[in-house]
């Protein structure tokens, strides 16, 4: 048995958890206790769901104070970012809940027999049933929001499915201590055992992609991974959705207009978002286009003067932060570019904000890939254009994102070209606004277009969330005492039914 | 050039149409032309976009009677029946009309700015946009309702995406004749060329599947080119979604209770539903469950009795004919399998009603493994059972499949059940209902589990279908003259748009 190491990134030692690598015949036994019960949980009420969702929530707040020291030593995340992480994990779990009693999500619609111009129609009614077990992996870089307690899992279990958990080996003492807390909180709400699973090591990642009993993979992670695992999700004898949140260079674009109104709040503002949580966020924006010119250079000066100020920052992991210097040598060697800000100062875990600039000239050749792609953590490339048209062939080259973000000037005659184009190439655009800093709410789409993504009309934030772990039936000519309730005529679930083609009321 | 070939399957008559297969060129060119109108096409109002749909199915049905002449002639199909199928192609394009301008498709949701336990949350706008250019495969069963002007195109016409459409080799001048109407309706809508392409001939099918404009594809054919063409779909650099609509062997069930209630009624209706359409329906029902003893016996004497009635019938093909025969000598073959009517008539494209008895324990063998796949045409397997164990079993065994059809007597203790199973295992559960004749309605599900469908959770029929074709996006901190007119506070498209979590009024 080989034990699950933590490490501690800021004074990279490591300590041996009480916890081994879960073997493949311990992943097999967890996916088929999980299966065992699927349906048994599946059939629950909205309203218990519902309140296993909050009962989670007030275990996880049980726990703060240990959750946020645990999490601290294994991320060096700092404290107040991980109070904040995990009061949005449990306000994430109790939106849930508040979606799964809403209802809609059911997509409940009734037909009742009638006659058709195609001739006559039977009693139909259709509506979404969770497609059983469901497997997550949880990220590096939220060790609350999306890690054992995230986003995936909530949503699968709002879902109405049970779900087994791949702990990140950047925080699996975090992700054993978070598990705990919501395993009490289904207990406490009565759950079969079975509903939450947990494993550890490599190796059991690979397996719960390819066991039988798993319907579905919720996954965070590298483009990398998240492709091999998809690719394996589809070679499986049945294949399985693969729902891989991957990452992206996220571009935002500065119009000569905005840089001309307010080029030192903007500079200052992409500092800020480029180097939050150290930079490791999947909408990090890494790609900065800005104007040649006057207005320009204060931008890239006033950016240049903020990162300057900044410290050397501790990473999540060794690893991460050797990826990231490599991500950066790569750009620092590409012709034509030129590093503002930045050195070979990382070591460890330790890293510096890396700042380079290139001409949108150079950035669209094909030597320039290396500055076209992600690099995860604090860095990004300064792309300075001349005209409408560079700008065009540099976000032509750039790969779909997940955000793509416009900063402009009151009437900008960029503004409505620049957002048609952002719609086009990303899941979401954000105007003025950073792209950092993910809200939960139902309005939210954090998915965006492949290679971003890997199942692009779906999403990892927000209520449609939900929407990965469930499938339509109809019930064609079902007498009403045999229908789910969620079908009944009298609606006892009081849930959004759309009836003969119609929302009442 | 190769000649595209028309045949009649009744007389086994070729005659050679003024249409070439085409080339990879061509099929690169109309792919370009797609995407080069789609962004301008995917603008249209939701108004206009109706409205094409409704002059399409006018254009349709102005061409009705030469139509059917020519689908006759390609297909063998009886004149009712392609009447009919046309009567509900056209009801198919009004339907998405409708679909189109309600609105609810576009699942516009608005958060207003706030504060939430989380901390501040941006104004969030999200909605579905089209993916761009569709790929669809004409199946070739339906020569209007699934094929050139079938439920595929007018969904993703419907959708905002153009559409480049691979024509069936069993119908090839029925192909040209409906998208000559469909085109006819595009250009008196004003559509810009281009939203409409078709393509012949099997190579033109793989290269619509690579082309890099292709954002999507839409298929209703057999479980091995499906699948081919799944996994070509998602080896491109780009993957794209596959909607395919494979076949499944469709088990129905009759409970003893049924059987002593109206044995006879049931196995008339059995023969019925089987035999409908030559057999040739992706929903016909291929396994059916008959309890052993004295009203099972009725049951089967009654099945075979209205299968002895029928003449020869014509398949839709040569190929599809030597296909069915093959099937039905597999299942012959296997041991312990009796055949009840049937027998080697076939010639050409000639089949006659196949009917085999098997017992659930043989059933269940390794060995009895062509029993429990589909076989396209008028052909089923009786599986005699002594008890509900063996019903499981049997069930048990059968891959998921695109329809379940229970038939039980009132009050009957074995209903809740085998809902419930034929829930777990496929998109529709009819009840006391023919799994064959669906209709186009808002509360339809055609896609059961892998590997009746490539993608579960979405539907080929109905007014779902819509959602393959659409992707959401965000929309954040955006000014409200610069927003889409769907996420506007005025709401001046008067679609359901969901306000800070709820519908109003």
């Amino acid at each position: 048995m080989t034990r699950v190491v933590s490490l501690n990134p800021a004074t990279n030692t490591e300590r041996a958890l009480e916890i081994d690598e879960t073997s493949p015949q311990d992943v097999a036994v967890l996916c088929a206790r999980a299966s065992s019960i699927a349906a048994q949980y599946g059939a629950w009420p909205l309203s218990r769901r519902a309140e296993m969702l909050r009962t989670m929530a007030a275990e996880l707040e049980a726990d703060a104070a240990s959750l946020v020291e645990v999490a601290m030593e294994e991320t060096s995340l700092p404290r107040a970012r991980l109070e904040g992480e995990l009061r949005r994990t449990a306000y994430q779990l109790r939106f849930f809940a508040d979606v799964v009693v809403e209802g809609s999500f059911l997509q409940a619609s009734i037909d009742h027999a009638t006659n058709s111009p195609m001739g006559p129609l039977a009693d139909l009614r259709r509506m979404k049933t969770p497609l059983g077990p469901v497997a997550v992996f949880g990220s590096s870089n939220f060790p609350f929001a999306f890690s054992v307690p995230g986003g995936d899992t909530v949503s699968a279990l709002a879902a109405g499915c049970p779900v087994v958990i791949k702990a990140h080996p950047a925080h699996p003492a975090t992700s054993q201590a978070t598990f705990d807390a919501l395993e009490r909180g289904a207990k406490i709400a009565g759950a079969p055992e079975g509903v939450l699973g947990l494993v550890f090591g490599f190796d059991s990642g690979v397996a719960l992609v390819d066991d039988p009993s798993i319907r579905a993979v919720g996954f965070t992670g590298s483009g990398p991974v998240g492709k091999a695992l998809w690719a394996r999700a589809n070679a499986r004898p049945t294949p399985i959705p693969f729902f891989g949140e991957l990452g992206a260079a996220n571009p935002l674009v500065v119009t000569a207009a905005a840089a001309a109104e307010r080029a030192e709040t903007i500079g200052a503002g992409v500092a800020g978002s480029m180097t939050l949580g150290v930079g490791q966020f999947c909408t990090k924006p890494g790609i900065v286009l800005v104007p040649n010119g006057e207005h320009g250079d204060a931008l890239v000066e006033a950016l240049v003067g903020a990162l300057r100020e900044l410290h050397e920052m501790t990473m999540l992991a060794p690893g991460i932060a050797r990826h990231f210097r490599d991500g950066a040598t790569s750009i620092a060697e590409s012709a034509g570019t030129r590093r503002l800000v930045g050195g070979d100062a990382e070591v460890g875990s330790q890293a510096r904000a890396q700042l380079f600039e290139v001409s949108a000239i150079t950035f669209v050749e094909p030597s320039s890939r290396p500055l076209r792609e992600e690099c995860f953590g604090p860095l990004a490339v300064v792309v300075r254009y001349d005209d409408n048209e560079q700008i065009r062939q540099a976000l032509d080259i750039i790969d779909p994102s997940l955000t793509f973000s416009v900063f402009a000037a009151a009437d900008d005659p960029d503004a409505t070209w620049l957002i048609a184009l952002g719609a086009s190439k990303a899941g979401r655009v954000t105007f003025n606004e950073y792209p950092t800093g993910v809200g939960v709410s139902w309005s939210m789409q954090h998915g965006g277009p492949w290679p971003s993504t890997t199942s692009p009309a779906t999403t990892s934030v927000g209520a449609s969330g939900i929407e990965r772990w469930l499938r339509p039936i109809t019930f064609q000519g079902i007498p009403m005492d045999l229908l789910p309730e969620a079908l009944k005529d009298d609606n006892p679930l009081g849930i959004p039914q759309r009836i003969d083609g119609n929302y009442p009321g």
